[in-house]
């Protein structure tokens, strides 16, 4: 990092965990009571799942900053638009943010989940890293809320375990199935027939957890096999635990 | 599950997170302070890390309950003395647990990182969870805690992350780390001059970050390839971050 100016604020990049307001950290919720701004980004018009958790912890006096996305989530990236659009997009956020740390007020940047862990986040950190200090808040990712609700052990002894986007070729989905232990397949949308069908090639579908909105009140879980059809939020997942060693 | 008893007490496998006792979620803390008995697994002499964390939160009141390993983590698993101890361990654990829940005791069984995400806990889990009720309260993983340390992004767009244990073969490393593209491998200590061998096979040495103690005063961050000796402790970690799409 370059001489951050010390009058300048620090930006929090704090995690707020998989949904239910109570597996926020005592840390994150300390930060989101007493810093002057918080930030998150969310769909237009849709007061997201984070603003839900935040109500419980952010101080009343504090200015809310919600940047809303200039499109939905499954527009496919390869399309040059949308990457022009993105990039515009974050841009405007990184000035939104850096005005405020260069005027010396502190930001608490919020999302679900776990900040750099396929957090978008990480658009903002790479941008500003270099001239502000930034702290780093972990939260429960929204993988660990689905295993943890579904209470399904995961991962044991040697076990590697795969997180793998749904986003991916059939044929690579079925190679990396292939070459985990334990899987969890991630950013479900209109990809789960595509998921199910590779799952099934690589021999797990009777191992194989679908949840969605894993630890909120809306909570949906049962074995892939036994779901009827083919819909499913974007930010559900699919789990598959792993055998290894056990005395 | 079986019918539990209705006058039994609850079993909470609760995560204490990554090591910054700051990190526990708000629910574990209110858990773990309003219990009358916790339980964790410790080695014999030693006050683990878990225990520090703990001090913060447990009710003086509150029966504590450590349940001491009768060998270090390195034994190999292979040993079959050591899975015949381990097998003696965790009956006994489970006896003394579900003697408490029998008699209508909640009991909050703390761990460090996430209970069901390679954690010990799991062994209890299995063992008990047909007779009791168990509520899994999930912690930051010790991963997590890492690489939120090291200020790394770890997992962009349609990466593929691998956690990769340590203690695997040369050649099953270095097959798995080609197979991923990001990637945190766990369980170091004795391991790490294959590891560090594997990585560079695998021709990714210079993105390799050696974690240990993180979130902790302790904490220790590096290149791997600065790092000038093998010497790590079994819980320290390396980060290979993905390098997938941004727009």
């Amino acid at each position: 990092m370059n001489e951050p100016n010390a009058t300048s604020g620090r930006l929090y990049g704090v995690g707020l965990g998989p949904g239910d307001p109570g597996l926020v950290t005592v840390k994150a919720a300390k930060i989101i009571s007493s810093v002057p701004v918080v930030a998150y980004f969310a769909k237009k018009g849709a007061k997201g799942r984070a603003s839900v958790i935040l109500d419980r912890y952010i101080a009343s006096q504090a200015v809310q900053m919600a940047l809303c996305y200039p499109l939905t989530t499954e527009t496919h990236f390869c399309n040059p638009a949308y990457a022009q659009e993105m990039r515009a997009f974050y841009k405007e956020a990184e000035q939104a943010i850096s005005d405020h740390l260069t005027a010396g007020r502190d930001v608490a940047f919020v999302c679900e989940g776990d900040p750099l862990f396929y957090g978008s986040f990480m658009h903002l950190h790479i941008r500003l890293k270099d001239r502000f200090e930034i702290e780093i808040v972990p939260g429960i990712s929204g993988i660990s809320g689905c295993w943890s609700a579904a209470r399904l052990p995961m991962a044991w002894g040697d076990d590697v375990l795969s997180v793998i986007p749904g986003t991916l070729p059939q044929e690579a989905l079925i190679r990396k199935l292939r070459a985990a232990d334990a899987a969890v397949i991630i950013k479900i949308g209109a990809n789960l027939a595509k998921i199910r069908a590779a799952i099934a090639e690589a021999g797990r579908l009777q191992d194989a957890i679908y949840v969605a909105h894993g630890t909120s009140e809306a909570q949906i879980i049962l074995p892939l096999a036994d779901k009827p059809d083919d819909g499913a939020p974007y930010f559900s997942s699919v789990l598959i635990p792993g055998q290894g060693r056990r005395p």
